[in-house]
C-alpha cells in the first residue's frame, strides 16, 4: 500500500520538536567550528548520521572552504569592570565570525565595532563577517543608547584558524539508488525559526522514515548554508546526479502561512506535490516561483546542477520583523507549528513514494463497481468523495497518468485517490505499471 | 455551401417537441423491457430506426445483460381496498425494476419498502433498483404521512425474467465513414426533461438531417442509460472507431442556463465546436472540464475509447430539485426551452459539417476587395464584422487553420465566417483544400 | 556592451520632432504624386535616403499601381465670386484623388459631393477616393449649414494620370544581412497624428541609429499606405526573407496611453521586445493581440509573408475623436508625446540588438561574488536589483535562455538585465555564445 504516515504520531510530536530545538538553542552555531559539531552530536542522538570534516583551504568549485571559527568568550566591560555587553548571555552580541580582540579603548573608537537595530530598540541583531576579517559586537539599541563616554574593554576569546568545515549526512536507503534530499543548514546560533525549525523538522522527519519500506533512498543533509551545500555538491558530484526530488527546509516554526518556492525547473514532480499538499491543506498557502537567492535551492538549483529542489517554509526570509534578530527566539516558534510544518513534509514524501501509474484492466467501459461492493462506500459525508476518486482513477489509468496527475485533475487530495488505487487493485481492477524509478543495483 | 438550418423551421420546433414529449410522457419505461420496445416505436414514426434486442445473459465487457422487467400494474390498497397508491396514477410510484409482490401486510413492515422525499412532501421521487432485487413503492411524504397503523394489501404485477434489452439505431450516411455520434438515454419513465427532453431533440434533428448532402455519417443512439452504452460498445468497436465528434443530450427542456461538459480529451474539436457555439449564444452558459460521473459521457469516454463525446445539458442533472422527482413534468419542460436546445445542437452540426480548411489563391498582401465589390457590405450594422471576417478569412487560410480556428481567434460567430469563406470561394479568392475525413468506401 | 541610446539625447528631440511635423504639415500628400516627393525631400534633408519610381499600372500582386495625383487649387466660390471654400486654407477641404472638375451648379447639384461631420459641427473631414473616380469637398458642418440656395462655382485644378507611385527607403547597414523594419506611411495631407507623428520619429530613429555599430541591418521604409507597402513587397521578396523583427509606427504623438499591437505570430521577439519594454515604462499600455486590420502590418502579416512585424500606437486608430480630422493638427501631437514614442522605439531597438545568449563559466554553484566585490553595488536603492539581476543572469545562463528571456522571467527591465552580463562578463563569469544572427556576406 505504499508509504503512510501516522497521523497520530505525527499529531504529537509538536512538543518533541521544541524540546529538541530548546536543546540546540543555547549553542553558538556559525559556518565552521564546534557549535556545527556539538549541533550534529545532539542529531546524531537520535538518527544515524555520517560526519564529515572538509579541511580549510580545499577548492570547491570557486570557492575555498573558510577557515574554523571556534568562541570561548566574549564582552565588553564598563570602566567600572562591569559585563555590559556579555557573550555569555547571547552568543548573538558577538559578530559571528570575529576575529579575536582584546583592547581598551574609547567609546568613539568602540562604536564602528557595534551594530544595533534602531527601530527594534530591545532586539539584537544577527550579523556575520564570513568573508572578511573583522570583529565586532551586536547589541540592542537601547543598550547602546546607554552607553557613556569613556573607557571600554573589549575581548574576544576567539580563534580564526585552519581546521575544517563540519556536515553531516543521514542517508536511508530504499528500493531505488534515485534519492530524495532534505537539506538544511545548521550555521546560525541562537535563532529558533532560521534554522533551528528546519533541523528539528529534518530530524523528526528521518526518525519517522527509518525502518519504512521505502521506495526512493533519503538524503539529509545537515550544512552551513552556502559554502556548506557548495562543498557538498563539490564533493558528491554522481550522488547529485541521482537526486529526483529534493526539498530546502527553513523558517518552518513561526505562526506564518505555509509558502513553497518551486524548483529552478518550475514543473518538477517536487513542484507538483508540494503545491498539491498545500492546495489541499485547510490553511491558505502560496506557491512561489523560483528565483536565485534565498537558501541552498541556490547552489541545487545552479545551471551545472538545475535539480528539482524546491524550498519549504513558512513565513520567507526576510519578510518577519523578527528575522536575524534575538526575537527569533523558542517563543517565536511553537510547538504545534512545527507539527504542521513536519506533517506537509510527510505528506509530500507520502505523495512522492505513492506517486505511480496504474493500469485498468477494464479499460473498455466502466467496470460494474455495484457487484464488487464498490460502487458504495460504507457512508458518511466522504462517499461522494470515495466513489469519485474510483471513478477517476479507473477513468485515467490508462499508463499515462499517474496517481498524482489524476489527483490533480480531478482536485481531490492525493490520499484518497491513492486509497482508491490500492482498493481498485486488491479488486483486480488495476495493475500497477513497473516502477519507473532506476532500481538500486 | 454546406449544410444552414433553416432558422424559421427550428425557431417553430418547440410545440412539436412538447408534443411528442407528451405522447411519451405516460410510458413506463426501463432499462428493459416493452416500455423501452413502445417508446421505440414511436420514435420510429418519426425517423429510420433500427431495432436491436440483446438477450439476457449477453456478456458485454464487464457486465452481463440483465434481466427483462416488464409491469402491469401495481398498488397499495387499504383495510378499506381503497388504492391509496396506485401506478395507474404515476408510473413513478413503483420503484423502478421492482420485483413481483403480492401480500397483505402490517404497516411496520411495509415501510422499509415505502420511499419519500421529506423535504418535498408533495413530489413522488423516481427510485430504481436494478443490480439488487427488490420491491418497493415511491410515494409523497403527505401520502406517507397520511397512512394509518393496519393492514395494507400490496401488489405489483411485473415479471423479472430472461428475455433482452432492447435500443434502437438512426444512422444517416454522408459523403465520409466518419461518423458524428448523438447518444440519449431512453430508460426513465414519467420523466420529461431526464430525459424525454433529449430523446425529443435528438429525434427532432435527426428529421432535420434527413435528406440533406452530409460531410459526415450521424448516428443518433436510443439507449437504457449505462447498460445500453455499455452493450452498444461492446457489439460495434469498429463503428466507434469511426466516431470522429459525439453528444450525449439530457436535460434539455428546463429554463436553466445551457452546460456544456467536454469530452475526456477536453480539446477535442466538438469541444470547441460546442464552446463556441455557446459562447455566441445570446444567453450566459457554461463549459464544465471532463469528470467521469454523469450520463453515457461515462463509457464513451473510458480509457479504452476515449472519444471524443461531450454532454449538452441545460441545467446539470442532480443539480435542480425536481431532478428525479414527480416534478420533473410535462410543464417542467417548455416548447421553447427545447426548440433552444434544438437550436444549439443544429448549431453545432453546422459548425462540425463546415468546419474546413480554404487555402487563400493570394497569399502575398491583401486581394484587392474593393474592385470585386467585396470591400463594402449590403450595409446596416453588420458591415463592419462582414469586412472583417472577410479579412480574418484571407489572413489565415494557409492552409493550416479550420474555419473554426479562424472563428476562434477573430471572436467571430461560426457561420459569419462560413459565409466569408463561401463568398470569397465564389469570387475566386479561396481554394477549398480536400475535405480530411475518410471517404466512406 | 552593444546599443546604448543616450538618454540625454533622446529627451531632447521632443521639439526636433515637433519643429519637422510642422515643416511637412502644410504639404499636400496623397498615394501618389508631388506630396510625396516633396515629404521624401524634407526626410532625406535628415537621413540618407534611396527614392523609388513605380510607374501607374505596373502590377503588383493583386493590385495595379493607380495613377498619379497632383492638384494646384480648389474652391467653391459663391455667386459673388467668394471662395467660401478653399484649398488654400485647408488642403483638407478636397476629397483626396478627387478628379478635376470646373462647373457651376445649384446647391442641391453640389450637395452629394459635399461632406461633413455633423457630430463635430466645427471640424472638417478627411476623406479620399482612391479607387473610384470621383470628385468633392470636405467642410465643416456648420459652413455646410450656412451655404444658400443658388448657384456655385466649383472648381478643382487637379490631375489625374498616369505617372508613378513614389517611396523612399532608408538602408543602414549592420554586421548582419537580417534586418530590423521600421515602417510609416507618407499619404495623408495636413494630418498630424496620422501620420506625420510616425515618420518624424521614424527620421529621428535613423538619425540616432546612424553611425552606430549595429548587430542587425535596418531598413526604413516611408511609403504610401496600403499601395505602397504591397508594391514595396512585390518588388522585395527577397529582402522580406531578411526582415527579423519590424514595426509599423503609426499615430505616435497624441496623448494616450501606448498600444503594441502584435504581429500575426503572437511570440515572435519584436511581440516580446515590445510587450516587456511597454511593461517596465512609467506610464499604463495595452497590448493587442494580431488583428487584420489596421496599418501596414495587414500587408507584412499577409500569409504569404507571415512578417514578425507589429505596430506601435500610442491611441488607436479610429478611437480618437480626432482622427481624420482637421483637429489632428500641431496641437494635438505634443513634443513630449512625441520623445516618449521615440524613447519606446529606441527601447525596443535596444533590447533587438543586445538580446544574445551567454553561457556562465561557473555553472556549478554560484560563483563567489564577493571576493570580485559584485555582491554589493555602489549602493542606493537599486543595489537590490542590481544583484538580482546578477544572480538571475548567472543562474539562467545556461546556453538555453536570451537576456530578453531572463529580463522576463526575472521581471526585471531589460537594460539592467544587460548591464548585469556585461559586468559579469567583464569579470570573467559568463562568455559570449556567438551570435545566432545570419552573417552579412
Amino acid at each position: 500500500m505504499g508509504l503512510r504516515f501516522d497521523q497520530m504520531v505525527l499529531a504529537k510530536t509538536g512538543e518533541e520538536l521544541h524540546r529538541f530545538a530548546t536543546d540546540l538553542y543555547p549553542i553558538c552555531r556559525s559556518i565552521t567550528g564546534n557549535g556545527v559539531r556539538r549541533t550534529l552530536g545532539l542529531i546524531e542522538q537520535r538518527i544515524p548520521l555520517q560526519i564529515f570534516e572538509v579541511p580549510t583551504g580545499t577548492p570547491v568549485f570557486d570557492w575555498r572552504v573558510p577557515k574554523e571559527w571556534n568562541i570561548r568568550d566574549a564582552y565588553i566591560k564598563n570602566s567600572n569592570g562591569k559585563r555590559i555587553v556579555d557573550f555569555r548571555a547571547s552568543n548573538l552580541h558577538v559578530l559571528n565570525y570575529s576575529t579575536p580582540v582584546h583592547a581598551t579603548m574609547r567609546l568613539s573608537e568602540l562604536k564602528p565595532h557595534l551594530f544595533t537595530i534602531p527601530e527594534q530598540p530591545d532586539w539584537i541583531p544577527y550579523r556575520t563577517s564570513y568573508y572578511k576579517e573583522e570583529w565586532g559586537f551586536c547589541l540592542s539599541h537601547k543598550q547602546l543608547l546607554a552607553l557613556e563616554d569613556g573607557e571600554y574593554e573589549v575581548c574576544i576569546d576567539s580563534s580564526l584558524e585552519a581546521g575544517s568545515l563540519t556536515y553531516g549526512e543521514c542517508f536511508l536507503p530504499g528500493r531505488s539508488a534515485e534519492e530524495v534530499l532534505f537539506s538544511c543548514h545548521i550555521c546560525h546560533p541562537s535563532l529558533a525559526n532560521d534554522n533551528l525549525s528546519g533541523l528539528t523538522v529534518a530530524t523528526s522527519l528521518a526518525q519517522l522514515l527509518t525502518g519504512q519500506k521505502l521506495r526512493y533512498s533519503y538524503r539529509f543533509l545537515f550544512i552551513p548554508g552556502t559554502i556548506g551545500a557548495i562543498a557538498w555538491l563539490a564533493r558528491n558530484r554522481d550522488t547529485a546526479r541521482r537526486i529526483r526530488h529534493g526539498l530546502v527546509l527553513t523558517c518552518l516554526g513561526d505562526g506564518g502561512p505555509f509558502h513553497y518556492k518551486k524548483s529552478r525547473r518550475g514543473d518538477a514532480e517536487i513542484d507538483r506535490a508540494a503545491e498539491h499538499v498545500l492546495a489541499h491543506y485547510p490553511s491558505p498557502s502560496t506557491v512561489l516561483e523560483f528565483s536565485p537567492d534565498g537558501y541552498d535551492e541556490r547552489q541545487y538549483c545552479s545551471p551545472g546542477f538545475n535539480l528539482a529542489v524546491g524550498c519549504l517554509m513558512r513565513s520567507v526570509w526576510g519578510t518577519f520583523p523578527q528575522y536575524h534578530t534575538s526575537a527569533d527566539n523558542l517563543d517565536f516558534v511553537q510547538p504545534q507549528q512545527l507539527a504542521e510544518s513536519l506533517r506537509i513534509c510527510a505528506s509530500i514524501a507520502e505523495v512522492l513514494e505513492n506517486n505511480v501509474h496504474y493500469r485498468s484492466l477494464n479499460p473498455c467501459c466502466e467496470p460494474q463497481l455495484g457487484r464488487r461492493n464498490l460502487y458504495l462506500s460504507n457512508g458518511g459525508q466522504s462517499a461522494d468523495v470515495e466513489l469519485k476518486s474510483r471513478l477517476w482513477v479507473l477513468n485515467l489509468s490508462d499508463g499515462e497518468h499517474s496517481l498524482l496527475d489524476i489527483a490533480e485533475r480531478a482536485n481531490i487530495p492525493f490520499s484518497l485517490i491513492h486509497e482508491a488505487a490500492a482498493l481498485l487493485c486488491q479488486n483486480g481492477l488495476l495493475s500497477l505499471i513497473s516502477d519507473d524509478v532506476r532500481s538500486s543495483n
